[in-house]
């Protein structure tokens, strides 16, 4: 009884958290391009050398490098060179990378600061998108900005909304990241 | 006598750095939003878990992650999650938390890089402030970029003039943040 | 004759990689500002102390923070101060300062993650000018997004083109920056 109690608190707390920090824009804006793309990490954890695609290269003062920190990870930084793939398989053929670092900075819930660029080099898309802005994880959506583009995203800017669309221990996330750009060229 | 002299000599030299590195546009523009906020660091040295909102998380080579590195901290990565406050207490009701990274970056003088997030949830502001740009921390008012927001900032640019606003030996620190969007949407 | 050849060979890797990567805007737009600036890095390497203008001060689990780490130097993070001058000559008088950080993000080849700030202080330029993006360090051309400005480049916005203009051994660079704005306020 206990577990499904605190279940039913968890969804509860979602939605609280959802509404507070979904922050949708009064004004409806219609973007002029939209993507939707997906990125798989796996940190490295001492034991996974061949598939991860991130390593903890920072931590506070008596935290190590193969284990996430204690306290919500606070203080832990993590660069990545991540798989972009079109829809939520890690095994699909990847459409470009996801490269930079994000840093866990909470020291009483689970959240994080992200500066990363999706290199993308398929058919469809040639460039980069820069993005930048804070990642309350718990949270189900939540908004990032999106500074610049290069190639097919010369100049552009938007917003992109990131779901978690799985995670899995403390090893492997998935990232669902809805690009929408408002400033096109 | 030399102690007076000497404070003359900093105050000329504050004096001298803020003309040089204030960099005023030679246009004025007018904001479209205007916000005054304040910001709140404590820095971790060992000893002060309970209330610290920030941690030394990278250090060059010899120095450790509780004490500031030597030369001007240079190397230094630290991660916060401070709180913002509407007026320069402390202790005043947070309005939300200023997430990110900065670093000391130079060998001769004290200035750093930022790169993070006001996230204001208040009843007067719900959304988020992406800001990017150096800090030469010496001088007493200087610019860096609003890069983004989202929710009520909704893809809100323009410029944040930082002023150190109280510093106590090297473990708290408060900077006032006026910021001033010029594109608003 | 294997030699020769692998030199060949890396030429046309590099070709490949440029006409890959290179990601030209398909519009053709007209800067309306333009600067070509370069950079100059000195890695320090735990002997040279005097003219070092970079650290690193992150490294992966088992790497140390005077030699570059073994793949690709993947999980690296670099502080630097680098002097900026117009000619591709360091002992040029400087015009500013490059400040901010590097972060190397791939295991099987070398690329970075950038967030710097170009701090200008002449007679010709007085402002700041802050960049985010990733640099494929292998390829000949590459482009990353100028997100914002302040002083003579306020609220500027624009791509930057990065060249690799020297590298001797793993302790110096030379970055020249082609700085197209294309929002000039």
């Amino acid at each position: 009884m206990e577990a499904r109690y605190s279940i039913v608190f968890y969804f509860l707390m979602l939605l609280a958290l959802s509404s507070a920090f979904a922050f949708p824009s009064k004004k409806q804006y219609k973007p002029c391009k939209h993507l939707v793309l997906y990125f798989h990490d796996i940190i490295y954890n001492g034991k996974n050398a061949g598939n991860a695609t991130s390593a903890i290269v920072a931590a506070p003062d008596g935290a190590n490098l193969t284990i996430l920190a204690g306290q919500f990870h606070f203080g832990n930084i993590a660069v990545f060179d991540d798989p972009i793939t079109l829809d939520n398989n890690l095994h699909s053929k990847p459409v470009g990378r996801a490269q930079g670092l994000y840093i866990y900075d909470t020291k009483n819930t689970f959240t994080s600061w992200l500066g990363f660029t999706f290199v993308l080099n398929s058919t469809d898309h040639q460039g980069t998108i820069n993005f930048s802005g804070a990642d309350p994880i718990m949270v189900k959506s939540r908004d990032i900005s999106i500074v610049g583009g290069t190639g097919d995203f010369f100049m552009h800017r938007g917003i992109a909304t990131i779901m978690t669309d799985a995670f899995e221990g403390e090893v492997y996330f998935r990232l669902r990241v809805d690009i929408k750009f408002y400033e096109c060229w």
